[in-house]
């Protein structure tokens, strides 16, 4: 890939702070800034809920800006489970979406595992695959419940 | 965790090796075996195609024990997509199921993201995400044709 990069994301940010400017991009529709998380490498993948695996950052960024042009994505992440070695994090976690409806706010879970490596740029992301849950107040996790309190 | 686990996955496998055991564990409806690949760790997670997130061992083999209690899944993997670093191996790919219906059998797709850590057992894997593709003979995968042939 010869295409300049915006570089907005810090050498020094941890898995977290790339975690939290996706989030922040997908809330404020900021293309530019959503790009910034990834790692420059072909094979970083995407998949939103039901939809194609989207492969390289050429196929990812169509797909955000189409989704942009309805609008920003409301989406916030809880319940973020981490595996982590020295260079990868794996986080899976569930995204609340304020959806609104006739009957007022509602909420719809979409379910997520990130993945990021620590590169030359510092960590990137490399895999976000979403996919839909429920609806309704409680995520759709089963299991057993963190072991440490974040 | 406390419970024996059985060690059928090798310490010298690699990635591949433990991906190729997934596979044939599903297709053989081998409930050790599958569950041999998966690292001993509370933060492990799987996520089945339209289903909640699965947290942990215990919640991971009731969902397989289920499955298998309906037959063994004919799922197999094409177009895998390989990021590694010397600790971990995230691969996405397409499932291709065969399902049989009253036109003879139709194949139906499943992208999957597995991601795999090298632990003190060897490689072993520490999240599987499916989530639903779409029928017909083409994988729902959308950018770039792969950089190296396999």
């Amino acid at each position: 890939m010869s295409h300049p990069k915006p570089r907005t994301a810090s050498l020094m940010a941890s898995p977290d702070d790339i975690e939290a400017q996706f989030y922040e991009a997908l809330q404020q529709g900021d293309i530019e800034r959503l790009m910034s998380v990834w790692a420059d490498d072909d094979e970083i993948a995407c998949v939103h809920p039901g939809g194609p695996r989207l492969v390289g950052a050429a196929a990812i960024r169509a797909s955000f800006e189409a989704i942009f042009a309805n609008g920003n994505v409301p989406a916030a992440p809880e319940q973020v489970r981490r595996l982590q070695t020295v260079s990868c994090a794996v986080h899976h976690l569930a995204e609340r979406v304020t959806v609104p409806t006739a009957e007022g706010p509602q909420t719809a879970w979409v379910l997520a595992t990130n993945v990021y490596l620590r590169t030359e740029q510092g960590w990137r992301m490399v895999v976000h695959h979403a996919s839909p849950g429920s609806l309704g107040e409680q995520p759709p996790t089963v299991g057993d419940a963190p072991s440490t309190l974040h």
